[in-house]
């Protein structure tokens, strides 16, 4: 294949064939490499692992096709060391520019440009990247949702919409055991009430509302100290637009009650907002009638979690293939899908990539 | 003066005159010069450099006393790195031997013994240490007490109960946006819980009863990963110790219900005990008569936080002076006292040593 690297170290390696027209759009899937902290192997490896398999069969098989076909990955899918999340595949999409990306300081005070030299990742492919002619994501589900129903493969619809808030909250330390009750301002308590609003929040809105709290930070962090500082993050999602403003004001108006009652500062700062995203219906049809054919049993489906497919189709008609996750793990060491599953979800891939790249019979 | 280093780094400066009976057990005075890591400059330095000024004075004035007079700091006294807190004035009184102190290993993973041999104040003086015939605390309040009474002298007469308690919760770590509110395991929620729930105990219970969760770390401690694993300290202090373990029990209950509730488990540390501390009767009188005969307002009052005092008191008549804290902060940079509610405290500090020391006049 031929590699290449561009500015904000997004990988593409292009597959040509003989008779390939070098001058069509290629065909593209992939995914991401990068992991949380505390991640598994399959989420996002397994996309572009199976991208490359799909290469070796057409390959091996000798499949001639028109258009070319890349697979990819995406620098940052996760957003755990830079905000926001996804932000390879939104700086190849042209959705942030490229030196705004460059300049983005990551959670340990890291510039990404500076990272990416250090590491030889700064490439010199152009950014915004090429404009694929379809791209086609396989992922775990990294939900419980496939496995319960008993289902091979899921055609993903549409994707959650994420709003990730990170708010500080200013208060005054104090000694924990000369302090009245009364006249404390802990900035811990109060990051304490936010969370358990959050879930609250999430189980009464119900539908696919969901919150969550995954990062909390009390300064100083001692046993007897009442904090004066509070740092935490709150990641909301919805695949309605107008509820997940709903949840997001909702928040907005606890945090400026509890911020007066408890007599701490709040502020907020958007970490990443995407709206909900509805994936390219035909596409999603293909991927459900490729399964079908192939006699995997398919569903339609929602994904929970962003995915570089959503930036990609802002630019092209894209979809997601999804397969199951053993008791419905991610980002866990855990996360577990058997081969036979992979399989699936690869073959599905390998059908769909040869049809839209128009294989000469 | 004569200064020793004990096994535990506790340090004891001894005056004597010229006509001090060598024999008789010291007066001692003295406090702590560690801080919690966002601590002032007063909390416990105070009551050593004031022990000091003391000694300059007696010198100075060429007062002479039938008994020595010792100052000195103990080691560890806010537990913020080796738990538990008045460790070095605790292991002082043999209240805990050498050894197990010795191997305590702190926050950041490192051995007392070690730490202490690396500064070079593993000393030579024996533990436990010489038993004084009173021991004097000078101290900020470091609550808001004395300043909002406009009084200058707080004659101690009881030390809150101290139960510090780490919990560790194990929940499951999953993804934020994939994982249904109802299948969630989530340990971040569940540390929020319990640190709402300290507050509203705290509350509903009254009077002296106070509750603090100053320490709360999560993992992965990412904004899109539901926590795994939490790890949090509650701080709870009364004057009862029978209402402190009511306090303990329904904390307790309140952790096993949650626990069921949520589908995590949790287990539970004692950091710290220390039941109330009642104060000599006498020398507190002797400090309020002391207070009152040099012109100062005085008052009887509780210690919401634990002092080395209280740990001398084990052995020998033992109280404390409080000067009044600006704003009622400590554990703070802005802690503050003025020199004249200094000098006041000091004052009483010298009358009640040189009359305990039994001046030749």
């Amino acid at each position: 294949m031929e590699v290449s690297i561009d500015a904000i170290g997004n990988v593409v390696g292009l597959w040509c064939g003989g008779k390939t027209d070098r001058s069509l759009p290629p065909v593209m899937t992939g995914s991401h490499i990068d992991t949380v902290k505390s991640g598994g192997r399959f989420d996002g490896n397994l996309g572009v692992l199976a991208g490359l398999e799909v290469i070796k069969v057409i390959k091996e098989q000798n499949i001639s096709t028109k258009h070319p076909i890349a697979v990819s990955f995406f620098t940052g899918e996760e957003g755990s060391r830079f905000a926001p999340d996804m932000l390879g595949s939104l700086v190849y999409v042209g959705g942030l520019d490229l030196e705004t990306a460059l300049s983005t300081i990551s959670v340990d005070g890291k510039r990404l440009g500076s990272e990416l030299e250090a590491i030889g990742y700064n490439g010199t492919a152009p950014c915004p990247g090429t404009t694929p002619k379809i791209f086609l994501e396989l992922h775990i589900e990294q939900g419980p949702i496939l496995e319960s129903e008993g289902i091979d493969i899921g055609a993903v619809e549409n994707v959650q919409g994420i709003s990730w808030t990170e708010l500080t909250i200013k208060g005054q330390s104090n000694h924990a055991g000369t302090t009245p009750m009364r006249m404390r301002r802990d900035a811990g308590y109060v990051a304490a009430k936010i969370s358990t609003f959050v879930r609250d929040l999430s189980n009464e809105m119900g539908g696919t509302q969901a919150g969550t709290v995954g990062k909390i930070d009390l300064v100083p962090n001692l046993v007897n100290v009442v904090s004066s500082k509070a740092t935490m993050t709150v990641d909301l999602r919805n695949t309605s637009e107008l509820m997940l403003q709903e949840a997001e004001n909702r928040l907005a108006i606890f945090c400026e009650g509890i911020a007066s009652q408890e007599d701490v500062e709040i502020t907020r700062k958007s970490l990443a907002r995407f709206e909900p995203v509805e994936f390219n219906h035909q596409l999603v049809d293909q991927v459900f009638v490729t399964a079908q054919n192939l006699g995997y049993s398919t569903k339609r489906m929602t994904s929970g979690a962003g995915h570089d497919a959503q930036m990609l189709s802002r630019v092209c008609p894209a979809a997601m293939i999804f397969v199951p996750s053993k008791d419905g793990l991610s980002h866990n060491p855990a996360e577990f899908t058997s081969i036979e599953e992979v399989a699936a979800g690869a073959n599905v891939l390998l059908h769909l990539i040869v049809d839209a790249a128009e294989e000469y019979r």
